[in-house]
């Protein structure tokens, strides 16, 4: 059994991580951390998980990590790089699994600029591999900065451009719930406000473009516009594309990339409904081409595909099961 | 025209009554405050409104009362009495509309007790009439104290029993929508946490109860178990009661009560569904009788007959107009 | 007053049209006809309205428009024409605003090939004027085929580069909510389908974008993924531009078009939320543009701007009134 | 392993069994019948199951149920019966679940009149135990009426009153997801009806309760107001108690009747959210006592716990299985 930590799991995407390890049949959940639950039973934080685990949260100071082999960290984005420091000083020589966006860019500057903040570990970020499993394991180390959701449809759904194409212009709209957000109620997830509406927010600035254009050579360009809608849970995204030479290559291409990785579904003509996805840990990508004109679809669930099931995919990875192992009921 | 303003108008209330003004055709919306947006268009906090008003926030300190004929006072529970306090403190000789619970209650000490805190002006609280439009008026004077949302249902759905029952217990379940919370979010709000989810809070202790309980004799009593539901606008509850005599009479108590009230539809041999009431200004009332058990179920919109557009109504009995004046369309 | 019908008016739109027409200064509701609820009371088909309304259905067959001003045909599309066919035939001497999509092609043919049926009047159609009220008034008639709801969205975002642009690609994204396809269930608007899903149809094949591609020029192109969401009233949508040589003049264009008509809202430098629409008779337009790109969003309630209010406007035009009256609280 | 077939498996409750038999470990999913997707892979009605299985629908014409050692019966209510007897007559000698009201009720006369059907096999209903896994397991035979979803919340929430209490009035107001009225389209659960809405049904007749009345002694009396809400998953209810001589001894009576039964989660002193049982195989109960008054509220998944999950505690009962078998991450 591999034993597993999660550091500052009282959040969405701790409870989402879990629920997973809990089934999962070679993992076993030895501790989960939070300030603010400290010594309480994890049901606390988390009321749907009462009878399924017996677990307290333990204080972060208190945490000992000395007998973990893989620690998820949780910790909301520039809290994260912080949260691996601190474990790494204290002596531990485990894997890690980081959630947030403090290990996606090679590009100190670029997460500088972004965040508007300092990087409290620029020492550790080529310590990380970029997290994509479908295109990037098996990695070169322990240490995996897990993907943004937006980021995992938009990569995974574009790939096929930037591996064929030496010029294109992708225009993305994605659409995603409200548990994107996280746990802590914001004005725009607030229930009167958020129910019934759309709403587009950081257009052309979101921080997911840049952290996939790392990837994606400069004759792709890409342009985004992110938006929050009337659901809990799920990603769903459109990319149109124009001009390119012959479009229905497109059709090979998803194919060739993606027919032997199990957790992507690909959907020929027709772009698939974001509840295929939901729950789940798939990637659905679909596409549509007419008169020249090309459009991709995706659809994941943003707490698993785009954050705690592809977690686990990395887990398997680096731990050398099946990259399925405990995701689908088929693989244990 | 009467010449009206809204203090603290930036909320839900706030913009609710600003829409039915804007409406109304004897009402002029002169000045709307709020601390927060002061000197801002209104449509800054309300964009829904945007070119449909050009008034801008006062600020509270600046608000100039000295032209106008009637006040809505939308401050939160335990502000409205301060805000009544000081605009009649500085001179102000018109009347007022409190939408807050701070004079609701004849009785100080309740009102102390469910609030925890102090009340802040005891000695206004005899100058407001209850304002409930259909059971109470005409008023004596000229400051009424706007009903809160719970209690205008269950009262006019347990009026009947009050009036012709000696002894009976009403069970009542009312499920809310998100509006009810306010404009801030709160962790109950939360759409992750809202969507697809009931709750209970406050069982048997919402303050609504002892509101109408003021007026309904002792012999009656009520249990009340207040719910959250996963929408915006609207209330829709069921009020139980077992072991009346003649429970059949049920009909006709409603009917001899509300027959020539326009704003209270009356649904006999069926319960209302929440949404014939939602963006309207009626109280639906249905009941049902069956083995000699009695099962009466209401439904209103929150915003507006549990808040605005009934203070529209007691707006109008004020001003002598008709009260339905300015919320049905055929009466202008 | 004007006098007014509607055919076939026991669904949303007819629903929409009666509640806009009791509110209206200058019309009077005379007659709705309705084959399943002839004779019954209004309030059957439409609860909410209950109270609001005395008027019975009239039976089609029993219909008699010989003293009406006006009449609205709120059939089914391919059953629009028919019922013009009749009345006309009957004698009716008056407007007609049809809101099906019978008379909105001038080029029948492509009526016939996109709805696969014969067009039951084409003898009509050049009658009839394609009623976008901000682009085309005064109309040359007094027979409008009022707009699709999409259409309306996409014809007033795109009219700017049709008047100022040789060439631009216009790759869309629009969502909607399930009111839009009617009041007769469907497994796409069976509830547990809908809720929380996201699901394109009729990917770049949807009647709307040759409805709007009559009055476009050739060299603007555009493609169309629609979309159905988990609301009940609105649309929201994208168009992304690239590629155009001057992209910040879109500012310009916009506003030089727009900025006198009170029902069109332009929210510069961002895209508008689908809730500021939503209930109101307004087309919201905003953009952005970035590194050469230019995105706009719009939003409309498609049950108004989409249909019913937009055919208000209409009846307005006709009727030599201010083209608001009756759907602002300013313009009565 | 034991090996299972799913009659009539199209539906949301064969969806549900699917999903759990794919991950029970001692279970193998050998056939799902339909007719209207016979020879389609399962994924065409269900295509979120895309990837985790590879079955093909088999005709009910063609299923062979030779080598099967339990079936479950997903026919709608009336087709049940039918259904089970067509395998029976076909010297089918397994288990049988079935999902379907049909042989729920011991009184053939009271099904015929709820039903306004003749009984199809009024001659095997004596063969079927009542399914209540806690209450009544082991069962006598191998068939297994499994109970219908208010019907399990009501029934468990109100044992100890039937155990305990000569005589008691339970009012009982409970509120269900739109996946309780099956897959097929219904215009109470059109969208746009449904969304932010609350309606009650079959006010004091719903056929679940009569279900569990023959499982009450005579003194304990209910009625049962049933409510559609705004969600696809869960039902959520009160009960309302009044005029208990010792009403606080409840938490004593819940806590010895359940405290050993791992699938059922009990709240002292609050009613439990929605939401905590909604996805899970827990039937969540709670209770409050105040002045002589109790509420009790239970919630459960009306697909899961009110179908599906307990007809899997069923076939782990029947097959000598620890009965969370396969239901929590714990109990393979």
């Amino acid at each position: 059994m591999i034993r597993v930590a999660i550091l500052h799991g009282s959040g969405y995407v701790g409870r989402e991580l879990i629920q997973l390890i809990l089934r999962h049949p070679h993992a076993l959940l030895t501790a989960v951390t939070s300030r603010t639950y400290a010594h309480s039973p994890v049901y606390k934080a988390h009321p749907a998980l009462r009878g399924q685990l017996d677990l307290c949260f333990t204080n972060v100071s208190e945490f000992d990590a000395s007998d973990i082999d893989l620690i998820f960290v949780a910790a909301e984005h520039g809290k994260g790089a912080a949260a691996v420091k601190a474990i790494l000083n204290g002596g531990y020589s485990g894997s890690i699994i980081d959630m947030s966006s403090d290990f996606r860019f090679k590009d100190i500057s670029t997460f500088e600029s972004l965040f508007k903040v300092n990087h409290p570990a620029p020492e550790l970020v080529t310590d990380f591999s970029y997290g994509q499993p479908e295109l990037f394991a098996p990695y070169s180390g322990k240490y995996i900065a897990n993907p943004g959701c937006f980021a995992t449809g938009m990569l995974l759904a574009s790939w096929p451009l930037h591996l064929n194409c030496d010029q294109a212009h992708v225009a993305i709209t994605a659409i995603t719930g409200a548990s994107g957000s996280g746990i802590r109620p914001k004005p725009t997830t607030h229930y009167p406000e958020r129910d019934g509406n759309v709403r587009a927010y950081k257009v052309f600035k979101h921080q997911h473009l840049p952290e996939i254009s790392q990837f994606i050579h400069e004759g792709i360009t890409l342009s985004m516009v992110p938006v929050s809608g009337p659901w809990t849970r799920g990603i769903w995204g459109t990319l149109h594309i124009s001009a390119l030479e012959n479009p229905s290559q497109i059709a090979d291409w998803f194919k060739s990339i993606y027919d032997h990785h199990q957790l992507i579904r690909l959907w020929p003509d027709m772009l698939p409904e974001l509840k295929y996805a939901v729950g789940s840990p798939y990637c659905d990508i679909g596409w549509i081409v007419r008169d020249g004109h090309i459009v991709i679809g995706f659809a994941i669930d943003n707490m698993l595909r785009g954050a705690a099931s592809q977690a686990i995919q990395n887990m398997n990875i680096i731990m050398d099961l099946p990259v399925e192992t405990g995701l689908l009921p088929s693989a244990t």
